[in-house]
């Protein structure tokens, strides 16, 4: 019979114990991301995985890649438009706004699949993982130094390498304008030396030009006016004493051409980058997005967000962490004995610290060993006929040379399984 | 400007601290439920939500209500069938056939959303969400052990009450078509007075007419024959083994009429009930399925499996692990001072088991150390603009009225906290 094939640019992730693997990477950075968080006393939030697709239109902004060309949508049995969603922050907003929830404060995280309808390239799936912190309702200050600390918490609890946190501020909605009237101005004698994709960007959102990789353009932006020279005396002071207070904890960059894809960021933006992810070296990103809430149709609810590339980051990763200890359970009998593992079942109850790996299959004990010596067990139990009979078991050192193999009574079994 | 609502029958999970809340609830067990997963040595296995509709119609059954009503299908771009996967096990063994590992054992968990385009009635989602075990590549016998054990230990260790394991067992193949075409020669003379869905069952699928939910079919029924008298020895030995073993454990029942909804079972099923769950009173089920492997084109893998369904169990459990201690950080002072933050940030470095929630919003002293209280926090650490000059901290003990407050050095703070 013919098999089915998986979707195009969607991964199986089967961690079977190989820790250099994605899977074995991105679970155990998922463990790990989830503990900071929750230290960090954020709520978890889960929105559904569809939602409408006029809430990306209407969020992310109908002009953005993620909408044009790589959202991932079709319609239901009724016609209607339905999108897998792309990114974490539009559900979350539209989640607080249905709950009537967009007059407090909340300290968020998300973790979950998001899906683009993009050509899979490498490092790049359909279905991938984000995980994302959003903190509602609170004004600039505070919450852009936790988000700060929340990241400087990550690159320091995975012990990152060649980091670099970059920030920078758009501005206020006036600041922001005339910075990008100055831009366009800058620009205009150039217009038609740039290529397509940034002449659109110069039309629709100019900002975006500084986020241009065609070097051409970037050689044009090399004298361009910066948005430094556009920003309060606040913003500045903002972005200098996060440099300050923060540096010695983690690289911190102020990037003045540090933009953000998605259109509905303002004020604080930030980036983190590794010189060891290559061209594409970005792996976290956010900012600040005072104004998402009221386009949704809630109150105002000023915010700021930010979200983890999980495939992205595990390639930045060690699995270092170990199973707890691992004890082999092997009954050898010729027929099946419900009692053999009836003691295995008791004996988890006894030390819940313990990883008990019974194998099932049949086989000799000789192969059974091999496996349990694969699966870096440190002990085998192992029980056949004569000592089912005898109500005893054998308990077999694997990681200790010195310590010889024994036979105990069921009930010293337990105790040495409690006590490890 | 208008509200954009989420979709029919999806929730949004937001755990905003009421431990009596479904998200709150769903949260707690699927941590609680990986650990034990883990402590049995099974390997995550997460496979796409999407997968090509084929699949399903395939594994699960094109005569099952599953297929026929219940898939959440569309057309891509490209015209092709797409299901949002309405339930875990064709996917994993998609997904091991794919990977060409269906020539070895394989012990493994999932866990994740699901959809089913049902109308949605209460307590049933068309996102919900399952838990579930595959253990691949092992005949009858230690795996079906395994299994109850699995689900004992889920039972304990939420302490759930009023709950019944439920085993059968469906024959071979041979023996199986005995008992049908029993069953369908008792009961063709009330084929007239059976309902439509019945009727309908009769024909497709006699077996599932025992799980009718139709009173008269049920009084029909007791005089039916039953599948006990056409198991081989080995078959009823199974049960009444396991029965005898793990009944001090959990209530086990040995029941004749259980045959599970799913055509792809065979040999051992099994399901948990909970009479505080009312008519639809299962939460959990499995049972092997040897054939379905070959069935998408894989090799021979005789196999079990069970799911899980989290949105009722966790109508029958109780969250009682609090957090961490929680440590309330207060900020007072009217300007922004980063400092004051990143004395927050070195103190998590000192203590990860220390949840320290920091007020991020404006507000006087008292709102937040009202705020603190209602966290449960054990201590507010403060700073203010005096606190900051003089590189001090207030510590203000919140749950114990003898201790009193003081003002410490930032290096007592740090010991402070290390030593908690």
């Amino acid at each position: 019979m013919d098999k089915i094939k998986s979707l195009t640019g969607m991964l199986d992730l089967y961690d079977d114990g190989d820790n250099t693997s994605l899977p074995a990477k991105l679970f155990y950075l998922e463990e790990k991301i989830k503990d900071i968080f929750k230290s960090y006393k954020l709520d978890e939030i889960r929105t559904p995985v569809l939602e409408d697709t006029n809430l990306f239109i209407r969020s992310v902004g109908g002009a953005s890649d993620i909408v044009n060309k790589e959202i991932y949508s079709f319609n239901d049995r009724n016609d209607k438009g339905i999108a897998l969603r792309p990114e974490g922050t539009a559900g979350v907003i539209r989640s607080i706004v249905e709950k009537k929830l967009d007059q407090s404060n909340h300290k968020l995280w998300y973790m979950g699949p998001m899906w683009r309808y993009e050509r899979p390239q490498k490092g790049r799936y359909r279905q991938f993982n984000q995980a994302g912190v959003e903190i509602l309702g609170i004004s600039e200050g505070a919450p852009e130094i936790e988000m700060i600390s929340i990241i400087c918490s990550i690159i320091t609890e995975f012990n990152l390498e060649n980091c670099t946190i970059k920030i920078n501020h758009l501005g206020t909605q006036k600041s922001k304008e005339s910075f990008c009237n100055a831009l366009v101005g800058f620009l205009a004698p150039y217009k038609e030396s740039l290529d397509e994709k940034d002449q659109h960007r110069l039309e629709k959102n100019p900002l975006r030009v500084l986020d241009s990789k065609n070097t051409n353009t970037q050689e044009i932006l090399k004298n361009a006016p910066s948005i430094k020279e556009f920003l309060e005396p606040s913003a500045l002071n903002l972005l200098n004493s996060i440099k300050d207070e923060f540096s010695d904890i983690c690289d911190i960059e102020i990037d003045y051409s540090l933009v953000r894809g998605l259109d509905y960021y303002s004020g604080f933006v930030f980036e983190a980058v590794s010189s060891n992810l290559g061209a594409q070296d970005s792996f976290l990103g956010g900012g600040r997005y005072d104004q998402l809430c009221e386009k949704l149709g809630g109150k105002s609810l000023p915010s700021i967000g930010m979200a983890i590339g999980l495939e992205r980051f595990a390639e930045l990763i060690e699995v270092n962490n170990l199973l707890g200890k691992v004890i082999s359970f092997i009954v050898v009998t010729s027929n099946l004995e419900p009692k053999a593992y009836k003691i295995a079942h008791q004996l988890r109850s006894l030390n819940k610290d313990i990883v008990l790996d019974i194998h099932l299959s049949e086989g000799s004990l000789k192969a059974k060993l091999r496996k349990a010596n694969k699966n870096n067990s440190h002990y085998a139990i192992i029980i056949g006929e004569e000592e089912l009979k005898n109500n005893t078991a054998v308990i077999k050192p694997l990681r200790n040379e010195l310590e010889e193999q024994r036979t105990v009574s069921i009930d010293d079994l337990n105790s040495f399984f409690k006590s490890m």
